[in-house]
């Protein structure tokens, strides 16, 4: 059965550029590039390479500013532990109710471990707002975490804004932009970010690879402590392959960006659309400020699982909430932060398009999806009134 | 020019057979294992797979005891960090003068953090002693935390009954295995290791893939916080192709494990039996307790740095001391905590044989060495009379 896969906020598909880009890595160039010999050393200059596509991606001014990590989770484990560390005498951590769960679960252990936490909530559709962020400042903050695109909803946070206003309190202004490098324009010279977290398989690089970038100047303590690599910032191996498929992905999103988010973005409109036509049915999230791939759509009176297994049955790979957290019964932390009503936050479904999806994935998607729903409500154990 | 790669130690060549089994999982069956619908679940069986080749290349009783990681610097710092954690009103960490960076640097961090730490010597073969470290041992120590074998001489450090000392105060014991892993027989059935960390690149996986085991009903406190990953115990994406390949190479060594070794120490005797020709030459490690591959050997009055830049001429690849520290002007801190003299340890350089090495490069490295040393020595600026 040919697979529609509708999931690329979850992980993406490796493209075929960054295939070969990072093949000889394995078998032919794989010395250490840490070594003496010119066997090893020289694939130095691939790395360096690399981390000059990841800081053009982002608008970096200085490679030195790109860290590479294992994946996007280091990256925000490594962030926020280092910003607490580097502004001393400051214990409070700034962030919000739909973040990540690398950042959320690092941000409850913190507290246990006696660090001052304050979550901003989210409106209906699901944003922050600046004021309340403004309120929650005072001196006593290290850091403040906010995501720049959400993963279940696509919402775009006001990061730019966000920033200046961490700054006014001398904190620093980390993002999770795992889901936005790539899909939204970004330019770090002119927004001040002083940490952000990237993700390689988020953009059609492998798993198991990630950045962050660190503005130069900002003091940083390292998370993983071993060898010189990365000046000193992270300790371990290069993962060679997997960093030099990253920079050309980013490479590759660059190149394609205005063309290829305005495709993925029509595509994903037309699906919206399509999906809407379905009763009783609602976008959540931002509409107006948002990942051009994304669309989080919840079907009232339904279960979202259910939807789920009957699209998997019809080949289609779609999500409920973030994969990080699925498995578990309890709807979307995110969803539940937009005070989504329980019927609808229940039925609601994330289809995440990208850079391989079609005309043809859209169509399968549209003629699938009503009867699915309309099956499921008839077997629907709410009560049958809220659907009429 | 024919490339000899005499430097298994600092990473290897990913195998042909291992990444055949992991490359599906770039562009086909890319993914998410923590997905709801099929196309990702599915790859969780292979996430089964991999983990039970690893465990069975270890000894482990239950899969749940291997915890995927990105690298070896990771699992040492998840280890010694959780150790601490997990036994509470305990504050000490004993480990050796002679770890690998990833264990020394994080021990310093700590000490700087109010960590007690204590760092046993070596004796001029580069072993502990184990009544040094029973003198160490008190009901203030967290961990022990000892090799399994030096990456830079091959030693093999007594860990059985390292770690039955450390149990006698119940402290927990963590051994760095990285560099014995596949190499040196291991059951952790038999031998009470608690924590273990692995690198896949030192045994034909790529880089970027590690594991760490946790004995079974061992505390345990998570490093990288995020998604429910690995039983909650490490957050992030897994690398699937990372751990696929892994447990590929865990399979492979264990397989042909006797008859790979025997050959590579057959090689590495050969080549150490010729080397020891060329005179005022030592060499530095317990002889009969080491690595198959490994010899460190010192030509006195000549810089190491040297020797490796005419073997790289030659197309020769070693090393003096480890990449994870190359670069440095310091000779080896392995080789200064032996007490290698000034003179021959300015001149080690370290062969480290495996998998694909053949006699043809036994016999290439043979025939240019003794020509190499003649030549630095000729112009060495050491006083010719402690060569004479």
């Amino acid at each position: 059965m040919r697979v529609v896969y509708a999931d690329n906020n979850a992980t993406t598909r490796v493209a075929e550029e960054v295939f070969e880009e990072m093949r000889p890595f394995f078998m032919e160039r794989y010395g250490n590039p840490s070594s003496v010999h010119s066997f090893g050393s020289d694939v130095g200059k691939d790395l360096t390479q690399a981390r000059e596509r990841v800081a053009a991606a982002l608008g970096a001014e200085h490679t030195s500013e790109i860290i590479m990590t294992s994946c996007g989770t280091e990256s925000d484990n490594t962030a926020i532990r280092s910003a607490l560390a580097s502004r001393v005498g400051r214990n409070r951590i700034v962030t919000s109710r739909v973040e990540h769960p690398a950042v959320l679960t690092l941000a409850r252990r913190l507290e246990r471990d006696g660090v001052r936490i304050t979550i901003l909530g989210v409106d209906k559709q699901g944003q922050i707002s600046l004021d309340a962020l403004k309120d929650a400042m005072d001196e006593d903050v290290a850091v403040v975490s906010l995501m720049a695109a959400n993963n279940e909803t696509g919402t775009l946070f006001p990061i730019e804004a966000a920033a200046e206003i961490a700054h006014e309190y001398d904190a620093l202004f980390h993002t999770d932009a795992v889901q936005s490098v790539g899909k939204v324009p970004l330019d770090l010279k002119k927004v001040g970010v002083d940490l952000l977290s990237l993700s390689g398989h988020k953009l059609h690089a492998p798993k198991g690879v990630g950045a962050l970038y660190v503005r130069r100047g900002r003091r940083f303590r390292p998370f993983m402590l071993g060898g010189h690599q990365e000046r000193g910032r992270r300790g371990g191996t290069h993962n060679v392959p997997g960093i030099v498929a990253l920079g050309k992905a980013c490479e590759l999103a660059a190149a394609h960006f205005d063309q290829e988010q305005t495709r993925v973005r029509v595509l994903r409109d037309r699906l919206e659309e399509g999906l809407l036509k379905i009763p009783h049915t609602r976008v959540n999230g931002d509409r107006s400020n948002r990942l051009p791939g994304t669309t989080n759509i919840s079907f009232m009176n339904v279960e979202g699982e259910a939807v789920l297994m009957y699209l998997d049955q019809n080949g289609i790979c779609a999500s409920s909430g973030s994969a990080c957290t699925s498995g578990s019964l309890e709807p979307s932390h995110v969803l539940r932060a937009m005070g989504v009503p329980f019927n609808f936050a229940h039925g609601s479904i994330r289809f995440s398009l990208g850079r391989y999806n079609t005309d043809e994935d859209v169509d399968h998607i549209l003629s699938v999806m009503p009867g699915i729903v309309e099956r499921l409500r008839e077997i629907s154990p709410f009560v049958a009134e809220n659907v009429s």
